[in-house]
């Protein structure tokens, strides 16, 4: 549903200990379309929101006030940890997060999806280094170690931190065009992999073999 | 200076209209060692701190009463313009940076340094797209167009928005040691150039001619 300006809707959810980059990095980009992009930061009240890093953003709308939004972002960072284990929490995303258009994640944010239940019957991936926890969180999804980001339906699932960057852009390209998308790239001057298949970090982390990933 | 537990500080200088990616790109990196570096988010005043792409990042410290810090960090933005014609703003920064050890800046933060006088002498880069407003504020720095970023004595300035990460990762290579950096690099499933010449976008934004870009 957009806006009555037809500005299409990001909805981005906050939590503590959230990871920044997977929020500010998709954030950057989006966040260049003002014109054709409104984004809400989501909290679990509205107010500041600590990060995993410490440094806070701001939560203009709490959970339960949350409209509905044409693309909903789920970042990952060491608050996913707890969240998975509130169903208040899960039944809240299953609901809200169900209408959307794009249903999209960043890192071990898809570990939030998959135990709300929202990437059952679909492929995802998540970050390298705590894929195990990740993909312990839905026993009905397809988990795709090695890949920058998963396209599978209307769920975008990223790679670690970085990869929701790569992801973004994609999005973007099929959302908005992908001239548009190309041009934001070089205009954040971000070396933007365009292939999803790339992931020289499954092979670091020990999820495939060195020899595989690089017979790809 | 470091505090008195020995940590260093690095110091985030916000603004209206700062652009996110080049706050929170460094910082992903810089906060995730928080056992060795603490950072403060200064402002105008405490308080939240609107970006140009809307969403806010939360300031704890006013700028009047900013601590001394090791490390001084300056982001680029549309608000740049604004603040780069203030004297009491490039007062308090010359002031206040001229202590740190390591000054360092992203994007058009370079202009917002420049104009304090803080590169006067000194090589820097900005912005690619925006290197002409950039370099013209400051006649007595040696502006570098097509450099990733640009390390010079204490001074640190990395090119547009994404180059931040490149920066930030090479500046903890040398403070925390390359190992850190490799590693935090591979944890963030960052593709670091870990070479400050490589530098496509000046090129594409017409800074230096393709085929002298090509043969470097």
């Amino acid at each position: 549903m957009s806006e009555p300006d037809d500005k299409l809707t990001l909805g981005v959810v906050l939590f503590e200990e959230f990871e920044l980059l997977d929020v500010f990095g998709p954030i950057e980009v989006f966040g260049i379309l003002r014109d054709q992009i409104s984004i809400v930061m989501l909290g679990p009240v509205a107010g500041p929101v600590a990060s995993a890093q410490g440094p806070s953003a701001v939560a203009e709308v709490a959970y339960s006030d949350a409209p509905q939004c044409d693309i909903v972002l789920v970042p990952g960072g060491h608050g996913t940890r707890a969240l998975a284990l509130e169903p208040a929490f899960l039944n809240w995303l299953r609901t809200w997060a169900s209408s959307a258009t794009y249903i999209s994640s960043v890192c071990t944010g898809s570990g939030l999806l998959a135990a709300a239940g929202l990437l059952d019957g679909f492929q995802a991936t998540s970050n390298k280094r705590s894929f195990a926890w990740a993909s312990s969180q839905g026993t009905s999804v397809r988990w795709i170690p090695e890949a920058r980001w998963v396209e599978d339906g209307n769920r975008w699932t990223s790679a670690g931190v970085a990869a929701g960057i790569d992801m973004a852009l994609a999005l973007i390209g099929k959302i908005v065009g992908p001239d548009v998308a190309d041009d934001l790239a070089d205009r954040v001057e971000y070396d933007w992999h365009r292939d999803p298949s790339w992931d020289p970090f499954a092979a670091k982390a020990g999820l495939v073999s060195q020899e595989k990933s690089e017979a790809r």
